[in-house]
């Protein structure tokens, strides 16, 4: 093992995307992005924070839904601009949409169907309320 | 479980990040790119085909080094705008720099300094060559 400084090159890449994944299933429940001040958000707090490319603004996962993700190990890739975070994921579910994983559809490749094969946890219209 | 026609959603977004997780340890190998051509490759030949944004053209995973990505299972998320598909990583290594996964250095978030914890599987130079 040999240790350097380095880490995800923000100053090549602005928004680096960032995979998490189950520290204690491996199971990859999300793709989301983070700029610099996310990853140093993330950093300080120890909570996964990514940014909202939609909203423009940090998006402190699971601040409504209580569903945060305790970061457990931080690597990066060859390239150094994508993440892979290995969380504890409170509540057992990611996807906003209930499931545990945001990768709850698995397509034939030879019919082009859909199959819903993910584990729904949650009820959405519940955790986040109607309006 | 309930199917439906769906799939990645390529008018919305024409580059997708494609995330490869191997199928037998659940090691999330590497993320890169797929346009509509390399996912209608990837489909059609069960191998594993991005598209190179360096290089602007496909991209058959392995082509030069053997080391392909056999598809077994084909996910993707709830925005239907980022894929997971479990391979079996033939060869055993993802990585260019011959490491079974491209995230092969972990960041210590108190110091910052990186530590390669990855296994090395061939030796970048004789697989490539020299020129």
């Amino acid at each position: 093992m040999s240790a350097s400084a380095a880490g995800p090159d923000f100053d090549r890449t602005e928004l680096i995307p960032a995979i998490a994944q189950d520290d204690d299933t491996g199971d990859v429940l999300m793709l989301a992005w983070m700029n610099r001040e996310a990853w140093q958000e993330t950093l300080r707090t120890g909570r996964v924070c990514y940014w909202s490319r939609s909203r423009k603004k940090l998006w402190r996962k699971g601040e409504e839904s209580g569903n945060v993700q305790e970061v457990r190990e931080l690597l990066f890739d060859c390239d150094a601009d994508t993440l892979l975070i290995k969380v504890h994921q409170v509540g057992g579910a990611a996807c906003h949409e209930g499931y545990r994983s945001c990768f709850f559809r698995r397509l034939d490749p030879n019919t082009g169907e859909a199959t819903t094969v993910g584990e729904r946890v949650f009820d959405p219209a519940e955790v986040y309320g109607k309006s």
